[in-house]
């Protein structure tokens, strides 16, 4: 099994910090993405949407698509720590924060990213009225955040879950998109805190890389 | 446990569609979403995203998401049949492709219309130029479907998933954006006749509805 990503990368990170807090270690091979390795077509051929991370199993079938290679990780090693919900209300209300993180956070802030800054200009179309109208949207939806996270310890509820790994990562992302978390949201700013703290933990046992650069 | 719908809507089709093919029969709200009945603050006041589907279980939660409320259901009412996938490749294949079949399917086809139409404009702000781009990413998914379902039966594998509903549901809605499914598509035209069998199977069972309007 090997992990195909490019560590920086906001959806390598949101796969990496479930895999620390699953404590489950897998070989990573970086992609240069701003470089085109993911848009050659080797890359293609194994990616369906073209894109890191994948997963590549032993059999060299390929796992695309964040969330997709984290439920493939949790199913595979069971554990009693659950980040997907463990009972019926649990696993309904982890989806919906995470797909709220997701639909009103994080997939504004690349739309806004990628059409604003044009960064991946050479391999897709850019609408830059849509970039600025995505990045609004990002500062719509932290009231929602900052409401949430004044009632709810955690996203999803009382237990720490995907849904906080998605959102926590939008917050550390939008400062690409020029918006910061500041006193104006102080729940959002002491769950990022205790996160934080999370994190460091994690990263006192370092990833192991395998190999550097796509070479099939 | 109430379903709040409207519901020829796409998102309230795919809960419907998944509570068919389960054997799930729950009361079900109709919500005029076109009149703006979702906007009310009442309504947000139960909805996170002041959107319909929701799901309002006896307590009085309520689970935002369409897919939050299929992984709720699915886990409260367990089967043998499982369109979440059962084995951890076939779970993370199921994921996968019901992402694929959203991020570049679905939403682009949602924000087409959205933008494009501007059926919306009297409560959010449209960008042409973004619908067009998001009309065409729709137009160059298709090929990558068609490839997919000329090799597999389904669009996870071998097994009819929620991937499976999320694809349909989108290759009916795209004739809103005048794209329609010809012969160029063999494949996807073969699939999407089957599903059409099911779903006309489904339907001889109507579904109950409880009462009209959002009201509370």
């Amino acid at each position: 099994m090997k992990l195909y990503e490019s560590a920086p990368a906001p959806s390598a990170r949101r796969v990496s910090l479930f895999l620390a807090e699953k404590g489950i270690e897998i070989p990573r091979v970086q992609v240069d993405t701003r470089g085109g390795e993911n848009v050659t077509a080797e890359f293609k051929a194994m990616s369906v949407n073209g894109k890191i991370p994948v997963l590549e199993l032993a059999d060299g079938t390929a796992i695309s698509e964040t969330i997709a290679i984290c439920r493939y990780l949790d199913a595979a090693f069971p554990s009693d720590h659950h980040l997907f919900g463990d009972t019926p209300l649990a696993i309904g209300k982890v989806e919906m924060w995470n797909r709220i993180a997701e639909l009103q956070g994080l997939f504004p802030a690349f739309q806004a990213f990628r059409n604003i800054t044009g960064v991946f200009s050479d391999r897709e179309r850019c609408v830059e009225a849509w970039g600025e109208e995505s990045k609004q949207r990002v500062e719509e939806f932290l009231p929602v955040l900052e409401s949430r996270l004044s009632v709810s310890t955690y996203l999803a509820g009382e237990h720490f879950s995907v849904a906080d790994i998605t959102a926590y990562i939008m917050c550390s992302f939008i400062a690409k998109i020029d918006i910061h978390i500041d006193e104006t949201y102080p729940a959002i700013q002491a769950w990022q805190a205790s996160l934080d703290q999370r994190e460091a933990s994690w990263q006192s046992t370092p990833v192991k890389v395998l190999e550097k650069g796509f070479n099939r």
